[in-house]
């Protein structure tokens, strides 16, 4: 049993492995040789009087051949408001960190392989998941991509992008100066595109073929008056896109399957964490996702002039499974890691 | 972050706790201040050629006030035939132990409280769920009860119903000699009642006031024929009963809210496996449950002739919740088990 860190993670991963993990998973997937366990959200009353609440995700997965993959999130978190808008924050309640897991199970014997902090594992398969549906409906010959977000989503779609489209420039936009410079500035040396911070979207948003969302906003970022033909519009959830930009676009999911997170709830929890308001009322049971674009159900962007939009509506368990095995083969072949006794955590009692 | 063992746990637990934790925590979930996260059962294809199945099991909860668990199975599973009735057997496949493990998280910081396998506290908790029933549901005065099976489940059913239907005598049943006999030598220094191995299960079940079975058969095992004014019939599966018993008895869940395991599956699975069959056509949503009887909402045993039947039909993650607070506090209390750092199961990383 290894337990390993986000600098093992980080050493062992590179986004082009990730974009293949996911592409063959969802294939697999696709195929009915993989499984997905839906995210589940158990939201704790805590702390009413501080309008915090305790916040338990599960989601997990699993391919044929592969690995068993089971992430859990314990997160206390809050929503306060920035700059007008809603966000949704993760309080760093343990000792100061956040508390993020995934655990691996080897399918063949039962046996726990590894745990490790899902932190960098997290930040690479939202981003490869965006990358991926790109290589399927971003226009062809992108030059400029625009990214709205600096925080550390931001920083993995980024890389996605920058290995899938390949753009010479990524215009960034923050309404925190500091921060899309000190983004632009820490990131220019990992990606073949140049960056430029600037100052307001709509600077960062004209004349881009790509424009990527990566926020932590509860309401929309992503503007219906920026709609142009070609353009491929990017999200990694639902909030950060209005009814209009639904509707004026080609709307394709990261998964169908459960379009919704199934959300939970015990005691005193702010209504608004219970539901994604009018995304939950839409019916998505025929439009596209990411699975049908990976296994060719569907043909991915029709012309040059179609507006596209990819909504990373609820991540897939079967992510951490796809990549998570990378990981623990390339930590057991360099020999990376805490080992602890599989005697902790195998029984002799019947369970 | 705490690593406990099956016998650490034991040390910690005995069923009249159990019984107490539950009651609790049924009583919070029955007034909204608690969680229960349903079983998913998540079936791959594995080794197809041998029928064996991998199947992965996550269920969890929480008590606001309380702690957060997730128990989680990694079992490679198989269905032999044992005189003439299909059986659902876990194979120790895991350096010939079993993979079962209970998580603990705590909601005031999200941080990692313990890790133990789940054996001892699975017995206890599903022993203490048809106690618990008992105890609304089974006749006063109760001389003699009837117990089928003798592994791992009989065990704690008898010491449940030792503990809250107090007979003067318990008769075993196990279709095998030995099995009847070791489990009464076994098993008498830990109960009141006078256990007493007899060679057929209708010497077992006639005269009996509770008749509960424990057996892990996929065929009814409790007989239409049996019933008697007044007694109560308990159940560990639904596969343990059939229609005609449900008709002729009054029924009682032990949840209504997940009447039926959630079960998906990856390639080639037995069909059984997936369904249970009959049960999963009833409409079970006007079934009263323990939350019902516990709570008070409904009455329990209406009168002295009644013929109750309890089918724990599916378990509730928030057992572990209750029942693993129960261990934790304790095991702090005393000192129990390896400390592993906090630092490895948190983290500087957004998650």
């Amino acid at each position: 049993m290894l337990i390993l860190s986000n600098e093992d993670v980080t050493k062992l991963l590179t986004m082009e492995d990730c974009l293949q993990a996911l592409s063959a998973a969802y294939q697999a997937f696709g195929e009915g040789r993989a499984l997905n366990i839906p995210r589940l959200d158990s939201l704790l009353e805590h702390q009413p009087d501080l309008g915090r609440v305790y916040s338990f995700k599960v989601m997990g997965g699993a391919v044929i051949g592969g690995v068993q993959a089971l992430r859990i999130n314990s997160d206390v978190i809050h929503w306060p408001e920035v700059d007008g808008n809603r966000r949704r924050v993760k309080i760093p309640a343990a000792k100061g960190h956040w508390v993020g897991l995934v655990y691996l199970f080897d399918p063949a014997t039962g046996m726990p392989l590894a745990i490790f902090p899902d932190g960098v594992l997290q930040h690479f398969r939202v981003g490869a998941a965006n990358g991926l549906a790109a290589r399927y409906l971003a226009p062809t010959g992108v030059q400029e991509v625009a990214l709205l977000g600096t925080g550390w989503q931001a920083e993995t779609q980024l890389l996605a992008f920058d290995t899938v489209v390949k753009p010479r420039e990524v215009r960034v936009f923050s309404p925190n100066p500091e921060h899309r410079e000190a983004f632009c500035a820490r990131m220019q040396g990992c990606v073949q595109a140049a960056l430029r911070p600037v100052a307001d979207a709509e600077s960062a948003v004209r004349g881009a073929q790509v424009v990527a969302a990566a926020t932590n906003s509860m309401q929309p970022v992503l503007r219906p008056e920026w709609i142009q033909p070609g353009v491929h519009f990017s999200t990694i959830k639902a909030q950060e896109v209005d009814r209009t930009m639904v509707q004026q676009t080609h709307l394709y999911l990261h998964t169908r399957k459960q379009a919704k997170a199934d959300v939970q709830s015990a005691g005193n929890v702010p209504e608004f964490e219970k539901e994604a308001g009018w995304w939950r009322q839409l019916d998505l049971s025929q439009t596209p996702d990411l699975v049908d674009l990976v296994c060719g159900r569907v043909a991915g962007r029709q012309s040059a002039d179609e507006v596209t939009l990819f909504v990373n509506n609820v991540g897939m368990g079967l992510q951490f499974a796809a990549v998570g095995a990378l990981v623990w083969q390339r930590a057991r072949q360099l020999g990376i890691g805490h080992e602890l006794p599989d005697e902790w955590f195998i029984e002799n009692v019947h369970p």
